[in-house]
């Protein structure tokens, strides 16, 4: 097997070096044109993803991993859709980030460039194919994807359609290639092969991107989980706290910038608390608290250790008492997952001071965390969000997909 | 060990959260103080440096190793002004990077920030202990060092002396630590440290950069090897060729900026290579020379396979005609290290070429591969040259020691 995904790697080396040469037009024409081919493929598609739901059936997982797995008409459009929304975005290569005259005579440019070969390791949703092969595409990127088992056939059929597309639209040839072994070693052999893979991305649970960190020599860029929390500060505006928190909390309890802590100035618990209660009740949403908390409303359910750095994604708060906002900070930067933490208040200067304070990719002022989207800050599509502060943290989009690198002219310059 | 280790990440990760509330000026007042306590201490440090000396002749290391280890009055001036530089450059830590709007209403900043812990790991000469410290600091981020036992005394000494006088200047107290031990399994205990530890830069030979990879769990920040090239066009000025690469392969060989091949057009090969007999000559440089070449100048020596990949570090030249820029390109992107090659050249569109589509940091047109270095660059200090894609490409100065994070301002708003 090493040889084998020894050889798909040079071949994505030796395509990332043809796709520099590829102009923007090119590359909107090639993204087109794959768009175009899995409209073409809707029945294949189908089909396909009809083998992976059976055998799915068969190995009797849960109704939630069907569904995530299910292909149909609505999603394939969204899909297609995705690609021509990407085709549309602008170009980061080439974009010059800097241009210096030094004293020694010479132009220096930093301009961005691709960072080459990117491998995607993925899990159950068959859309990733998609979603994440077109970004490093549009970044002049190749891509090696490793999708889940469970997907192979749905994988297969959407790389297929995509690589025919595109390299009757001028892709070089192994720019996209998918791993058709389901041997698990893969994954490890893949992330070794540092002479030829630029950067792994793994999406999927946290267990699968520690088993990458752990093995890899690649550099690894990574979403370990979302532990976001509000702090509601002693002058926050207790009654616009409650719909920003209920945005946070309930709007898409699963997705990792939903609220998992809640911290409350203790100023303000025995008068916050109880608007914390009725909305708990009138959303169903269950509250684990602490002591002082429970010592203002018994009824909710006492908090345990574990409590403060899980992430539920679910409808489950923890909730804690704190005496200042130092030690909301501290809280947050010993349970959180550096991802999105917001504090309530009214004070220009505790603003400040969480915003500095606060290890995280997004510090907010009175603002849902939910906030924290490559869409919602303007940067189009993304490929996920970074929890790491090396390279790309926060929402990853077509930038955070490039490296830069100098251009430097002289007239037959030397160094004195 | 691992415990103390442990403790140590620890405090450092303490530390460097006190680290974001420290102004620009205290930043500058601390390495002031630092660069004082230094000056103060020059007998403590060449007491401390005999002792390693004494160590190392008794050890029968080599005479480079020993002069490399070597510290004196003027090496100790040369760290101290290098400190009071660093504190004269402007600070990147704060500074917006970009401020968005979007149709939310939120108002978005992103500010650079410090990276958090880094951990640096080097060999032989004890003034990096002060030139890597100092940079860490100005960013604001917490260092860990960790340098040869061979010089363990004298870096001891110069990281007492600057802990002393940077914690009495206001530095928190564990923002600079010295790992002690010189058992080996340390750095393999402490680059597993991912939840401490945000960075690792290995500085030293290959060998310990590849093991801090495999072993690493930490982002690494590394420079491999400096194979860098010069392609002689067939419309190069030959004379004026000449100088440049004298510059490129003579005024410092041991560098990793230093030319090591030379790829010759075919079409000039017979007028240049006499001229390249001459420097040769001239400068005692040994020639490694392909067929082609040797059938025009038989007194080359011939070239193995080895040889296009060998960072010689010495008066040492590899020499091979190519038949176009597509070949030049090719072996450059095949056997150099993605560090820093040049086309001499009067074709603007070949250059164009060259600058797309050879992988490197630094790419030249017409000029030395010498000048890839932070002063040069107009960066100011640097920490090394990375040949990394991912996060800091080419020279590493003040800039490249920072991540970033998105700072979000609302009015109690809540996601559509």
């Amino acid at each position: 097997m090493t040889s084998e995904l020894s050889i798909l790697a040079a071949d994505a080396q030796v395509a990332s070096r043809d796709m520099v040469n590829l102009s923007t037009a090119k590359k909107n024409k090639i993204l087109l044109a794959m768009a175009d081919a899995l409209d073409a493929a809707r029945p294949a598609l189908l089909r396909a993803n009809a083998l992976d739901i059976d055998a799915a059936k068969t190995a009797s997982l849960s109704p939630a991993l069907i569904d995530r797995l299910t292909l149909n008409d609505s999603r394939i459009t969204a899909m297609i859709n995705g690609i021509r929304f990407v085709a549309s975005l602008p170009d980061p290569i080439g974009k010059r980030l800097s241009k210096r005259i030094p004293a020694n005579g010479l132009t220096i440019e930093k301009r961005r460039v691709p960072i080459g070969v990117i491998a995607i390791i993925y899990e159950a949703r068959p859309n990733v194919t998609a979603d994440a092969a077109v970004l490093c595409i549009k970044t002049s990127n190749a891509v090696i994807l490793r999708g889940g088992k469970e997907a192979l056939h749905s994988n297969r059929a959407i790389a297929d359609a995509m690589t025919a597309g595109g390299v009757a639209a001028g892709l070089p040839r192994h720019a996209l290639q998918l791993i058709q072994t389901t041997d698990r070693a893969a994954v490890g052999e893949l992330v070794k092969m540092d002479d030829r893979i630029d950067l792994v991305i793994p999406r999927g649970g946290e267990s699968l991107i520690r088993a990458v960190v752990e093995q890899s020599r690649v550099p690894v860029l990574k979403h370990y989980k979302g532990v976001c929390h509000i702090f509601v500060n002693k002058d926050a505006d207790l009654d616009r706290a409650i719909p920003l928190i209920e945005n946070a909390k309930c709007q898409r309890p699963a997705t990792c910038n939903a609220l998992e802590t809640l911290l409350v100035h203790k100023d303000v618990a025995a008068t916050f608390l109880p608007k914390l209660r009725d909305l708990a009740a009138r959303r169903h949403i269950q509250i684990r608290a602490d002591k002082p908390s429970r010592a203002i409303i018994p009824e909710f359910d006492a908090a345990t250790e574990d409590d403060w750095s899980a992430e539920y994604q679910d409808l489950i708060l923890a909730v804690r008492v704190v005496p200042n906002l130092n030690k909301a900070v501290e809280h947050i930067n010993r349970y959180g997952s550096r991802h999105s933490d917001a504090i309530l208040t009214a004070s220009a200067s505790d603003a400040k001071k969480f915003l500095q304070r606060v290890d995280s990719a997004a510090v907010y002022v009175n603002a849902s965390t939910r906030f924290t989207d490559g869409g919602e800050f303007g940067m189009g599509a993304e490929m996920g969000i970074s929890t790491d502060k090396f390279h790309a943290r926060g929402p990853v989009g077509l930038e955070e997909l490039t490296s830069y690198k100098y251009l430097i002219r002289g007239d037959y310059a030397s160094r004195a």
